[in-house]
């Protein structure tokens, strides 16, 4: 639901483009890449198994190549890259914004970072070199030095004299901001102020100085949340010494969420998000197999438990036949508990100060689905098997499972992250292993006790 | 790592609150609480457990009520109407933007709105009806009717003279529209046009007639994606004859971002995402028991299969233990492709043009860790049970789920797309199902063909 419209109008493109590739008819193809944006030609890009994808990358026009490059994933930047000749990529990324350019520069080859470099004034390289200098997400990253100053002393009427002879502005300008003598960061005053108000009036009068700045060195999630808790288009950015350097604008932060968002999907499933849809066929399998190589330990773990049960198996069938249920009873409510924690966590919501509320709410509720899905599992499997005691086995251990769940889903990314560990990433396993563990040892441990005597 | 920065910083502030709260101290809450934004106020509230919810609620000023009601789930937002009286919500609702009112209105008690709409004006009551005549999700919502036009026949100066007659522009303004006389939408003017062009410059010179309108009933969904790829700030809304409705802008866009990555995450474990962290325990019991209830049924289905080989257990109880293994690596190597899949279809990079592709190399990513996978496994459980033959049973059932993952990782999602259920919330309980009952059969089966004879 949250993306059919998007789905069925890039499907069909997808799907004309397909057809058109396949008929080796490039005109109608290089006509509709030009349409697209930037983001969405990077967004296509990725969706083309290569061959098309090298196919479709050489009708790009030349002047939309290095916006291009910003819009896809590290992977299949790397691949596009390695397919330009250095003189294509020195006017590629010439034209980049300062901030875009940082962003691309440690992939390119070192000879076209000496031509771009040469290719720039001094102002600008310094500039470049300054952004470079601090480090990947964070805030000093993310800003454009381009910022538009004004002095609080003087009238509208000198700032628009100021303006006019200055011409375009820098896009997604929607503030001047005030400085003082030393470049300190006083203040901002709206385009619509400058525009409201009468020539005569003074800037000093103008100045919102609520907007704070952003410390250079924040992380880029923090300024992503920041933005979005406040509604900001723009922020400005200055060092230790409140000295204005740069800004940040939200088109840039709405990246920043969107990778957030993929980050917390994918991690889930040991998935990196820079990965390529059409990775080689052995890179991705080499990464796969160390997710797969974790869940197989934690697999051989839940075994050796079950193992420990043999003899009791070998009398009582109908356990072996039961024992995933509870396992995955288990898995599924923890798994419930341990999302609404991650996400909590995520957004600041849960900490020390309400995680006891929280772990008895998540407790009563494990306690409370444990009794009513003990009832149903447990008569069904009486049921099945013609012997109450089964049922009652099952009924305990699944009651067991699920408030053993309810704790782990809360207890577990709390601990993962006092451990500097991502909870997103590594959750699910952890949680998993506990609730298979305790899961057979429960039930075949009650099963030994109850049905063996 | 996503997110420790604000975790910190606000599981802080939640710390300090909740042992103020706690101390009975309220003066430095109040004090606490209004140094926060609406947005920030409103993840606090939903952070707090009931009473010490309802202690916080009462301390926010009032002018900011409305403003937090617009920024908590819809769970936590019923309760906190339910704490107010009519004149409180009146007051709080009554000077919000026509868009944000549009948003809580079906929330509040007839009487209120009854009120609400008595005290408005009659510009505006037609406006808030004209909103609320479109559907939820839609841009028609979204949009804030109250936008600034000029005409293209006249100056820059005409256009200053009357801007500083008007005084404030609307939040967020970043561009003029320029309409026709029948108020058909026929391009913007920027404010930064504006300021930076000599004052005798006809609007009709500076028209970017580049931005297309958003036709009022695009999916929010669709202008949030629109958005992002193009970089907006604000984009036009216009009905089918092209008459200028209103405008949506950047931050309310980038609510419906959050909300689709929230939708993605929760979704997965069958959760809500307007349910509220802190939902009285019978209601979230209720509502997970559902999900539970689900999962049991796919259970019991792989339950039954391992039933039918309930002879072979008896015998080969080494079965028994192993089986779990093959079954949980199969699903975890299918929610790899899966979740892969669910990103691609929401970012629209998955469809019939590259699904064969796409197929082709999940199969043989599935297939090359199936092998290693398998002689790995296959030769720890060889040696475990001093068995060859169990060893070799279970490389091969391994071997067949991790193919068979792949292929239902890569079809269930498009299969369900087909018939209109949402991947993202079914892909997963599917997809496990599929892995088990494939994993318990092939392994079961091979080991009756194999070690019975």
């Amino acid at each position: 639901m949250a993306d059919t419209a998007r789905h069925d109008h890039t499907s069909r493109q997808l799907r004309m483009l397909s057809q058109a590739l396949d008929s080796g008819r490039l005109g109608p193809v290089r006509r509709l890449v030009n349409t697209l944006s930037p983001a969405e030609i990077g967004h296509l890009l990725e969706s083309l198994p290569p061959g098309k994808r090298e196919v479709v990358w050489g009708l790009v026009d030349a002047e939309d190549d290095g916006e291009v490059l910003l819009h896809v994933g590290d992977e299949v930047r790397e691949a596009l890259i390695a397919d330009m000749d250095p003189d294509e990529l020195v006017a590629a990324v010439g034209d980049l914004d300062i901030d875009d350019l940082a962003d691309l520069v440690e992939d390119l080859p070192d000879q076209v970072i000496d031509e771009v470099l040469k290719s720039m004034d001094r102002e600008n390289r310094e500039r470049l070199e300054q952004v470079l200098s601090y480090p990947e997400d964070s805030a000093g990253r993310l800003m454009n030095p381009d910022v538009v100053t004004v002095r609080a002393d003087v009238s509208v009427d000198v700032v628009l004299r100021y303006l006019r002879l200055r011409g375009e502005l820098p896009e997604h300008t929607d503030h001047l901001y005030v400085v003082s003598r030393r470049h300190q960061y006083l203040g901002r005053v709206s385009l619509a102020a400058l525009l409201t108000h009468e020539p005569g009036m003074p800037i000093n009068e103008l100045i919102d100085d609520e907007q704070p700045a952003i410390p250079v060195e924040m992380s880029a999630d923090q300024v992503a949340n920041q933005f979005s808790d406040r509604d900001w288009l723009s922020a400005p950015v200055v060092d230790g010494n409140n000295i204005l350097l740069g800004r940040i604008t939200i088109d840039d932060v709405v990246d920043i969420i969107r990778d957030q968002a993929d980050h917390q999907t994918l991690a889930s499933a040991g998935l990196d998000e820079e990965e390529d849809l059409f990775s080689p066929v052995p890179r991705a399998a080499r990464r796969r197999a160390l997710w797969l190589g974790i869940n197989l330990a934690t697999a051989f773990l839940a075994s050796w438990v079950i193992g420990l049960f043999q003899a009791t198996l070998e009398q009582v069938v109908a356990l072996a036949v039961l024992m995933p249920i509870v396992a995955s009873m288990g898995g599924i409510a923890g798994t419930q508990t341990l999302t609404l924690m991650v996400r909590g966590l995520a957004l600041g919501q849960v900490g020390f100060g309400n995680m006891r509320a929280l772990l008895t709410k998540e407790m009563l509720v494990g306690a409370l689905n444990g009794l009513v899905w003990a009832v149903v599992v447990g008569s069904l499997a009486a049921l099945w098997f013609s012997d109450l005691r089964i049922g009652l086995v099952i009924a305990a251990a699944m009651s067991i499972n699920l408030m053993v769940a309810a704790l782990a889903g809360v207890a577990i990314p709390l601990l993962l992250r006092r451990l500097a560990i991502d909870p997103a990433l590594a959750g699910g396993v952890v949680l998993t292993t506990v609730t298979d563990v305790i899961g057979f040892l429960a039930f075949l441990g009650l099963g030994t006790a109850l049905l063996l005597s």
